[in-house]
């Protein structure tokens, strides 16, 4: 009975989780569970129209299977700048043939209800912060270490934009200011140390010297080796791949001590493939971050992993209007 | 006639800066100027009561003076850590003796009107956004370059304090993770290449290969060189010494970047002693902050020099309560 009457004042949301190859929508409900979810191909090269129907279709999938229950709103994670006002997703990498496109506006108008956008890493944060490793902090930097770098900032419980809404993209902080040149044309980015291309780079180079690492097991070549096969060997015990992986988290340590020190943070919540590598890659950075940060900040600095993975997109989405 | 109906809608605040030496007070007006001030030895020495005694007077001086003029209430700026609640004051650099201080609580139980404490760095942020440089932003990094390199955020007109109210301390910002020791134990810090002591060692190693440079006119000797002397001789005309502070300022446009695109923010304004350089100064810290910062930012990258000087602890202070 008590069961049914929690079940029975749960709220709903849908959450749609635009990439740059599928659109992802589920029906989320306030207790952070994903009750059912689609996903579409999201026609990314065919420009903005196709996709805004793709994420219609998404849409519509889900309010069919709502089956009636009264749903809070539409939330959308897209890549790119966010405009709040309207929902404007601007120049997102990966969708072709988009400059502005007012998306929320868009939405609102075919499904007649609440919607908000939000940058994708933004999203990701917020749905740590509700449902995730980051319950119980009100204010920690949100990292996705993927392709590249980026992030987001929960402060006092709520995702903070910045100014002009692209706040939390640690990626290109430099760690140092003669270093190696990132494809953002500044020196001694962070992604330019951590990021796939660079990380599976320096794999490359270092197996030379140790050809049997087991890291060539996983990725077949050199040319080939992707930051998953050298999470992989590390998780086999490989030590090589491990060393590559500690160096690699003690450069993501500095650009977080940098963040927690302009902040006055203490806690990191780290996604994208990393989130699922071994304690080895959390010590890492954390040794690194305490021994960048000021002393008040050394003794409470925490590091820890996403949690929610690939559902983050969708429940974050869905985070921002339930 | 329209002039006195002005300066009758002013509103009227006591503004104290506490530092190391002195208490200074000061009655400020709505407008942003002191009407009058005054300036006590701190006997930050002597121990905590024996400062408080000091702020107090100076505070019962700008009360007689006020001469019954309705007052909003009292600021104070002070060095160290201040937890808002119940204005505590913790471990202030050069005031011996103090652990926990609420010194808030206890100006207020002496004089009866509201008291708000603040660290002095973010005082004089706040002063620069009501009242100098950053009158027309409303997001700007406010930097103090002296002896260190602090700082505070303005966020939206306000002051971010973050979770324990240490935000804005961007000296510590690694700029190399390999670089020189800084005094708080990490590598790399801005701090490390641009605060006094090693400003001052850096131009000491350059003169004995340029001895005629005029850095030496105004230090006297070698062992006694000042961030001030070698702005002195850059105004001068002293070709050494300006390429020592274009260096020195675009160590800093590093660790400003790095804030910029965690923020998203575009302004930074530039306090201590360097505010009153030329713009060659200004000029590096630009350039070098918009090298570093992402693609969407670089144009519109703004480093000026704070306005305020001296003033800013009183004005700040007083700006807690108008």
């Amino acid at each position: 009975m008590e069961r049914k009457n929690f079940m029975s004042s749960l709220r709903y949301g849908i959450g749609v989780d635009l990439g740059g190859t599928t659109v992802k929508s589920g029906l989320v409900n306030s207790g952070g569970k994903i009750e059912t979810q689609c996903a579409l191909p999201s026609l990314g090269d065919e420009g903005p129209k196709a996709v805004v129907g793709q994420i219609k279709q998404a849409i519509q999938e889900i309010v069919k299977r709502a089956n009636g229950k009264s749903l809070d709103g539409i939330g959308i994670g897209a890549p790119g700048v966010v405009v709040k006002e309207g929902g404007v997703v601007k120049n997102p990498p990966n969708l072709s043939g988009w400059n502005e496109i007012p998306l929320g506006d868009e939405i609102q108008k075919t499904f007649q209800m609440k919607v908000e956008v939000e940058n994708d890493a933004n999203a990701a944060a917020i749905a740590e912060a509700k449902f995730g490793a980051g319950k119980k902090y009100p204010n920690f930097l949100f990292v996705i270490w993927g392709t590249g770098v980026g992030g987001g900032i929960i402060s006092d419980g709520k995702i903070y934009r910045g100014p002009f809404g692209g706040a939390g993209e640690i990626g290109h902080i430099s760690i140092n200011y003669n270093g190696p040149k990132c494809k953002c044309g500044a020196k001694g980015c962070v992604e330019a140390y951590i990021g796939q291309k660079h990380l599976s780079r320096r794999a490359a180079k270092i197996l030379k010297h140790h050809p049997r690492s087991k890291i060539l097991n996983f990725a077949g070549e050199l040319s080939k080796i992707e930051p998953l096969h050298i999470s992989q060997a590390a998780e086999a015990g490989d030590k090589i791949a491990r060393r590559i992986l500690v160096e690699a988290g003690s450069f993501l340590g500095v650009a977080i001590a940098a963040v927690m020190n302009t902040l006055d943070f203490r806690v990191s919540i780290i996604g994208g493939g990393i989130s699922a590598a071994g304690n080895y890659v959390f010590d890492a950075i954390t040794e690194s971050a305490k021994a960048h940060v000021l002393t008040p900040l050394k003794n409470d600095i925490i590091v820890i992993p996403a949690v929610l993975g690939n559902s983050a997109g969708i429940l974050g989405a869905a985070g921002l209007v339930l």
